[in-house]
């Protein structure tokens, strides 16, 4: 930031969505907006329309005067409102994004995703570094699916979690208060069992039967049904959850629709409507899928409060952080549990983030069909811990 | 209600519930316990264990002496607490029904349910008259899919209703901003389009484009395939909202599961992944499917508040039409909604609803795959009008 030729003081900052959306992403869109105005230091906002594919065109939005109460409004609105999208940045493309930032005299670039963007972030940094720019470069983390490394967890996974827990349990409650059929739940996350373990909280907030499977270990199908048989049997109903990429013994998806698309590639999914389909057929008990999908990223009724302030949070850190001529850095979350969950922000290099993925523990895993307290411990106070208490009567 | 051999004073009454839970069904059973309490002229409030099975058994749960915070949980609680079954009675059935109702000297019955509920509700009616017994038989309205006549509405379809019209919204802003799919959400309703209907609710409150096919009006694939590549290229998203029993020209489900029970029928469901398939093979545009099912029916946090507090007073209005000596009636609403939405309760006979469907109005469906305005002016005071307000950006 320094004085510019038309003598503004102000920097020129540019936001971007990277892959999909959370149900707080926009949040921290709103957390960036409201710290650049509340700054007095920033002269134009900027928002890529859909990402990397409105850096590259150069269609940025102005959003400098946009009013108070729609940027407020961002708090309760799901997915993207300034657009993502998939393209992953090639060696390429970065020249046009170099382009798009002198063009509009940009003075800080953050970028709000995953792994991917923050790889894209890194970059871009390296490049205006290297062809000496003043530009500050700093990545906002988000995903649903909690995999970034050195951050406490992500922003976006506890709506996530949030959501699976509650709609899991209201799903159980159903099961057991009409248990004529097994109902099996399926739930985001293809490589990594985060938020489908967060739906594992039915069995702590009902009294349903519940078998839990995550991607992390491969499920013999002849188990499975002979578990399936022995909880249901208990007559407290059964809630099967599923993660959309559980995988059999040869590590393939145990599932995919049946699907050819219009390239030729078989469509995977439908995971819990095959475990179904095999509840059905081979124990000859009635059964049921349900497969919310994107809704268990965009429900807003079931946005976390704690994700969603830190969600703001965040945003808020990135400014600031750019205003104190940070560059080259993500935000991250650093978090305490005991005696009460408390967390605070910092900065960590977008090198050590670019291309590192955080695993599910898999000693979160008990007996492949049921998850640990230690897992509760760490993502229950993510969720908002205000958990619904029901009338048991039965 | 007498004088008893125990010298008591107080009625005994018992409440079942029939059929599919709704979200509010618990709420209503809270209305009849309360209201039960307050009277002073109860004795005994038992609850049938899953609905008709429980009665057949002799198996009831005595409330009379549950905490009053736990009674106060019931709005909270989705699906039956007291339990609900599949099970219509025959002929064979009701002097067993009635041995039960001798046995805990019961003096009203309420049954909270659909058309078969509200038909079994006749017969015993019918049975107790004839027999001589002085017993007040009350049906209570309970369905999300908002079949019932005589009614203005349905306790559950409001909180159905909106539970779809949110849950499309979010989906539509998903698909808008991540345009990168066709997205394709199943909501309930096999034969009525009454919930599908309030789906279309997301044309109303996104930009996205969406088309909406109900049960009633059989698809024409081809046709439907030309209106979705028609609206996706318009270039701000689509949801397609299909209701889980649309047909083709044929009058058969548009899908199957594929998938052949333990007793040998084919299984139906899948269609939303059925439209998802066609898209993908038929137009090459990436397509996926949602299909929340139950959850339609069993989220709390979606509950319509109208919904909530008519359901509540529906059950309050049973209870003390059973203490004026009514029997063999439904409670019904009326409801006038200009200037605004209010409604009052009213008693309606028995045998007038037993046996009757209240169909969709075939007038308000526009070209097969829009929803008329007039039904908004039907069902938004319904789902409790303080609908999401987004930001809008790009």
């Amino acid at each position: 930031m320094e004085k510019r030729e038309d003598g503004i003081m102000g920097m020129n900052i540019l936001v971007a969505h990277g892959g999909g959306p959370t149900a707080v992403i926009n949040t921290s869109l709103q957390g960036v907006v409201e710290a650049a105005r509340a700054s007095g230091r920033v002269d134009k906002i900027y928002a890529a329309r859909f990402g990397a594919e409105g850096i590259l065109k150069g269609d940025l939005m102005d959003l400098t005067e946009v009013p108070a109460e729609v940027i407020a409004r961002l708090r309760h609105t799901p997915a993207s409102a300034i657009g993502s999208c998939r393209r992953k940045l090639t060696q390429d493309d970065y020249p046009t994004v170099l382009e798009t930032i002198k063009k509009f005299k940009i003075d800080a670039f953050f970028y709000n995703g995953g792994n991917d963007s923050m790889d894209t972030c890194n970059k871009v940094n390296e490049l205006a570094v290297k062809e000496g720019l003043n530009l500050s470069v700093i990545g906002i983390p988000k995903t649903m699916d909690n995999d970034l490394e050195v951050t406490d967890h992500c922003p976006g996974f506890g709506s996530a979690a949030r959501y699976a827990a509650i709609s899991a349990s209201e799903l159980a409650l159903d099961a057991s208060g009409l248990p004529i059929h097994v109902v099996v739940l399926e739930l985001m996350g293809r490589n990594a069992g985060w938020v489908t373990a967060a739906g594992a909280m039915a069995r702590r907030l009902t009294r349903c039967g519940q078998l839990t499977y995550l991607p992390e270990v491969p499920v013999d199908m002849d188990r499975m049904l002979a578990d399936i048989e022995a909880v249901y049997a208990k007559g407290n109903g059964l809630l099967v959850t599923v993660s959309e990429g559980v995988c059999g013994p040869d590590g393939k998806p145990l599932a995919d629709t049946g699907i050819v698309d219009g390239f030729g590639h078989v469509v995977p999914g439908g995971t819990a409507q095959y475990i179904s389909g095999q509840i059905m057929q081979k124990l000859g008990i009635k059964s049921r899928a349900e497969k919310p999908g994107l809704l268990g990223r965009c429900s807003i009724p079931y946005v976390s409060p704690v994700d969603s302030g830190e969600a703001y949070e965040v945003g808020r850190y990135a400014l600031e952080s750019a205003l104190r001529g940070e560059s080259g850095q993500m935000v991250a979350i650093e978090a305490v549990r005991r005696p009460q969950y408390r967390s605070r922000l910092f900065l960590t290099p977008l090198s050590g983030v670019a291309n590192a993925e955080k695993r599910f523990p898999l000693e979160w895993i008990v007996d492949g069909n049921q998850i640990d307290d230690a897992f509760f411990d760490y993502a229950k106070p993510l969720m908002g811990e205000d958990f619904p208490q029901y009338a048991f009567l039965r």
